[in-house]
């Protein structure tokens, strides 16, 4: 069992460290840069989770296999780039499988860490979306899994079956397994049908957003 | 008492996410990205400053009601967001109202912490600055709090009140007050008159700022 | 020996006050602005070690003279803005001064906390870079230290010296000179010489990098 659950952390892992590595090279980073940004796709996220909860040495400095992964995962990247974007939609498949293991592994530890269900989802979720986010600020640009076709609310999805089942005290296994399955089918289907979430209506919708404008 | 300060703490809650959730409208975000937008400008202040002094699991997720508050403050702008935006008048007092608060509590908080006055001001303007800051990274822009009118030294001036009444062994309610009446007092006095710090001279006058310049 | 240490990490404390400082004044913040971002390029990898550390409340807000030394250098900044950019060299040279103590201590502190020696280095690496991470984060750009010429990879190889040491039982301060020699002098000779890291070849090389992409 710990097994099969190490060995589907590792790919989210790897799915999310190609992403961030990807992403290094179209910017036109230098390998070491490319190594950094993949790092931190992959373990930005549980990072920030562990960080929040007080689980510190977080997991991603006491576990070797973590930043190994992501090293390979960099390397591979680096040097078979046309090759990476070829194949974007197995990657693509890989990132929301990462995502539901994720989403599903870090509601869990929060649980473990007595964080009460509800906030466990949320936490669940930032362990899923922070990697993206960290990417995409360290890019400079707006994280995409704010905009992207559902994204964050699939792994919220995903989180809360987990944290429902704690608070029902169902077993533990069969709501990990079905969070993920949601959170993944969620997000291959909003993938292939372009579904999206609303946006609001503005009064003032013939503008362009301003970039700098008076936001408070 | 403590109902009284929470029950400013929320209303401080409640601005900080409403910036966020105009923001995220602004940018076209969908439903969900507006969400956490909202709930990363309302918290991220208080929770760098307990993962700062080591006061986890941060406050925001162990209450439920910062995170209930930031969620109905988003909803809100999503479904009325032409309408805040004509109200931004109040919209600004609320924020101004928010920040005066966090940075008196998060002065507070530091000090029973047992971080030296000093550095417990500068968290307290951190606590205050905080969320603004997360928002604008997010939405990859320069934070605002570091360029518009009086701000962040309002924030630390009010924290300062508070830092310096606890170094005087003075009782810490009405440094709360006279910290929080000052920080308010000073931010709503410099949106009226357009008050600003004074910016460097610089060599170079004639060049624009080089976003991508050799700064080292 | 500890009067030692202490000045020279101040010193890389000052170089890197300085290096946020001139950013911002370039950016045209305001005076409390310039400090702000002063301050958080010089103590932002510190932090950010500290806290995944679990080594709370971190140091940088424990401790006034690293705050008091990002003032005088954010003052001096401000008021003299057009020299400090004409001793660019100097301040670069300083700047490198301090991602060598920077990387150097940051490991030490990782090993003293039981961290692994691999991801001690890392941390080392972190300590040195996150600065300068921050402060480009903040001004909304790509951070320069995932671009310029060697300057993460020197850090890591520095940090790598003391976390080899360590675990070959080698006295802790030979290492600790050799480490920081060996960051500070892979750094200057590769801003002396323009040495820089492979970048990968991509198969779309005529088509500009998208900075929207659909980057997973």
């Amino acid at each position: 069992m710990e097994t099969l659950v190490l060995t589907l952390d590792l790919i989210g892992t790897f799915a999310f460290a190609l992403s961030g590595a990807t992403l290094g090279v179209r910017r036109r980073l230098d390998i070491f840069g490319v190594l950094v940004l993949s790092f931190a796709a992959a373990v930005a996220g549980g990072m920030t989770r562990d960080v929040l909860i007080g689980a510190t040495p977080v997991a991603a400095i006491s576990d070797w296999r973590y930043p190994a992964t992501t090293l390979v995962a960099g390397i591979v990247t680096f040097f078979w780039a046309p090759l990476i974007e070829r194949i974007d939609y197995p990657v693509r498949l890989f990132d929301a499988m990462g995502l539901a293991l994720f989403a599903v592994a870090g509601t869990q530890k929060a649980l473990d860490y007595g964080i009460a269900p509800p906030m466990a989802a949320a936490l669940g979720m930032l362990t899923g979306i922070g990697g993206g986010i960290a990417r995409d600020v360290l890019m400079a640009r707006v994280p995409l899994v704010l905009q992207a076709e559902l994204y964050a609310i699939a792994a919220l999805a995903g989180a809360a079956v987990v944290a429902l089942g704690y608070w029902l005290n169902l077993p533990a296994l069969p709501c990990a397994l079905a969070g993920a399955g949601l959170c993944f089918g969620l997000r291959v289907m909003a993938m292939h049908y372009g579904w999206h979430l609303p946006i609001a209506l503005q009064g003032n919708n013939d503008e362009p957003p301003t970039p700098d404008g008076p936001a408070r």
